[in-house]
């Protein structure tokens, strides 16, 4: 038997990704967010949706793009804190004593400690309600290299990254496979 | 010192959901994705990104809206099949012993088996490439009682969905709380 529950955003998981942008001083800034995901293959696009009360709106309108550094897990508190503070008054990369290094793809930066990076252009903004969405195709990545499977290619165990469950506020680690993609399934495929 | 990869869909982690729609022939069907995620808190959206050759995207369409089942990892097996086999031939409700349940709030069916579903009502379409994003205000709810904590809200681990890894095309569990939201980076703030 199913309760109804009034609408909110319960939906899980959601990621933990920090959003690097220049402001109008030409300051690096990073954010974290949980709305956000992939949303196209070909060519690759992710998108991610901030408030417009925020610092990294007023950069994103202004340059076009962005970066999305994934935390691993070594990093929480961190990513943690470039969620809380504003860059209107903090420069969370001094504060965390991270470093900001200049994408050569976007004009945006980068959280050099986290192990996968991905460099975007804003290709559509679409204003839903509180949040406004930007939807940016990838132009480039940049991986660690001791994060990067046989296939040169990030593995997610390596780079470790964590979930955030928007109903408790609690970020989760991943634990073990349990499943394969395209294949558990075929069990019902006659 | 980081290497420079080619553009693709290596974000993580992305989620696994499966959309619920009807076709137009009014037959109940039901696709996995990964390529979605949470994109506005007020009013509550979700959005998903479906390729235009699926059935579920004609079904999107026409009827504008959508809903999201949540797979726990005990049903991970028949999410898989559910983004392996095609509506167009296929009735994957049948196939797979799970119900279709015909939600009370929108014009789309829900797997009944999954523990948390989301009734979606499209509200924008954005065409991006290969992939259109259907961005959708949640307009109602469902979960299972015994997933609900004590504010009456879905817990992660009583849910226990799973995440996807794109690059080794895996399904991964989530292991245990590592931190806390809008907390944990406060030993940075002064």
């Amino acid at each position: 038997m199913k309760k109804s529950i009034d609408p909110g955003t319960y939906a899980c998981p959601t990621p933990t990704w920090c959003i690097g942008t220049y402001d109008e001083d030409g300051k690096a800034n990073i954010m974290t967010i949980s709305w956000g995901g992939i949303c196209c293959s070909v060519p690759p696009h992710l998108t991610i949706s901030v408030r417009k009360v925020t610092h990294t709106y007023a950069a994103l309108m202004r340059r076009k793009c962005y970066t999305v550094s994934i935390p691993s897990v070594k990093y929480l508190k961190e990513a943690d804190f470039f969620g809380i503070a504003s860059g209107k008054d903090t420069d969370k990369f001094a504060v965390s004593g991270l470093a900001a290094t200049h994408s050569k793809i976007v004009d945006a930066p980068y959280v050099e400690e986290f192990p996968l990076i991905f460099e975007c252009e804003v290709k559509h903004v679409v204003e839903i309600g509180g949040h406004v969405q930007f939807v940016g195709e990838i132009e480039g990545i940049r991986a660690d290299e001791d994060v990067l499977n046989a296939k040169g290619l990030p593995a997610i165990d390596k780079v470790n990254p964590f979930v955030y469950a928007p109903t408790s506020r609690e970020y989760w680690s991943l634990k073990e496979v349990v499943g394969q993609g395209f294949s558990s399934g075929r069990v019902f495929m006659k």
